[in-house]
């Protein structure tokens, strides 16, 4: 971190200066390794500081460091949500969706890490971080929706769809970053606009929101691209259509 | 688990019944309970027998004896999964989800607590049989949809469907087991519909497969139905089919 040896950056920074550049180093390193392969001495290398002074910080030591990373990366995952509330849905979605996967693709290891299960320095204080940032990001969804304190249906249907995106994530990193990026953020979009779709078939409140959605896109957009694409797909789909079937169909 | 002391049950079983009836047990134990709460005493009480004799059988104690549960709770929901490939693809579905929603509901604490994460239980042991269970689920599915070897598109729609599905069942857990699992069932099997179609929009080969898909169908099945409910939902969007979009709609 300085090119010109350790201690004269050693004594330059504040305590909160030297804690906050701890904390960044240590992001830097668990984001593209697993928390296994870093190192306390790893983290001070990095840092150009010596292992007491680490642990003059963090004296829980690794755990400690990790956790505070994570928070770290969590408030930074946070933001990539926040988002005007003007012009289609599927826009805003998708602009969210950019800063999101850049995240990902910047922190690929960790965030596999971190969300593939069984690691060992998963905690129930690192699962409610996790956890939290899902409740952010749906509470967000909700917000552009206009519903803030949705109903079931709607709930389940935005929970699930957070779900979607972190396991889409997931299996492409798992997949050396393929298909391009822009292709799986297209796919999650239409596959919003599909989950709220089908959930608008059940249910009169996400009839109400997916509406309002379809009226603010625009057909040059995401919605009229993904409408005209379906309809050849299902054009098959006729004799599906008749009021009365007749034996001989079932 | 036997009605007249615990003494000739003691004796009457051979290994392989005392080990499994023990696995039956803990089972029991953990499908209810977050495993903390559940001691090997809770376990030797309710098989009837002594905590040294569970200790023999598992000598690496209550993880061990959660380990095996939890195996044997995996093989039962491979289970789950298995059906004959012929009918609607949406029934076979259905049959396949309500069996899945079943054993999900009958084991409701322990299902909740292996996939919240930050368990005490949970180890990359665990975590790989969680995993296994995931992909001898997608491999079902994409047997019944005639692609066992998919390409990266169909892949990624069919584990995502699958983490919908489980995030789908812890929450419909967190909130009581509401909505009815009929119709949890059923939103299920509209999103797996919608996630195929959205995919065969940009994919070929979920084209393929989606077409074929539709011509199993029958009118008064979930398609159909589907279909129906939708097309007045999404009829407001005629504004986005303009081949030719105006400035002033954009």
């Amino acid at each position: 971190m300085s090119s010109s040896g350790t201690a004269p950056a050693y004594r330059r920074l504040t305590v909160d200066q030297r804690r906050s550049q701890l904390i960044t180093t240590a992001l830097g390193l668990f984001a593209h390794r697993p928390p296994e392969e870093v190192s306390l001495d790893d983290v001070a290398a990095a840092a150009g500081v010596s292992r007491p002074l680490v642990y003059r910080y963090f004296p829980g030591g690794k755990q400690q460091l990790y956790e505070a990373a994570l928070r770290s990366a969590a408030d930074e995952l946070e933001l990539c949500f926040a988002e005007p509330q003007t012009g289609p849905l599927t826009q805003r979605l998708s602009r969210a969706l950019d800063r999101y996967l850049t995240f990902v693709s910047g922190h690929d290891a960790g965030f596999m890490a971190l969300l593939q299960g069984g690691s060992v320095v998963e905690t129930s204080r690192t699962s409610a971080i996790v956890d939290e940032v899902r409740r952010a990001a749906a509470a967000q969804i909700l917000l552009h929706l206009d519903t803030p304190h949705p109903r079931p249906w709607l709930r389940m249907a935005v929970r699930t769809w957070i779900t979607t995106v972190e396991a889409a994530s997931l299996i492409w990193l798992d997949e050396g970053k393929r298909p391009p990026v822009e292709e799986l953020r297209d796919w999650l979009v239409d596959h919003f606009v599909a989950m709220l779709t089908v959930t608008a078939a059940r249910d009169e409140e996400a009839t109400g929101v997916t509406r309002r959605a379809l009226e603010l896109e625009v057909p040059e957009g995401r919605v009229g691209g993904l409408i005209r694409r379906v309809v050849p797909v299902v054009s098959d789909a006729a004799h599906l259509l008749d009021e009365q079937p007749s034996d001989d169909e079932a």
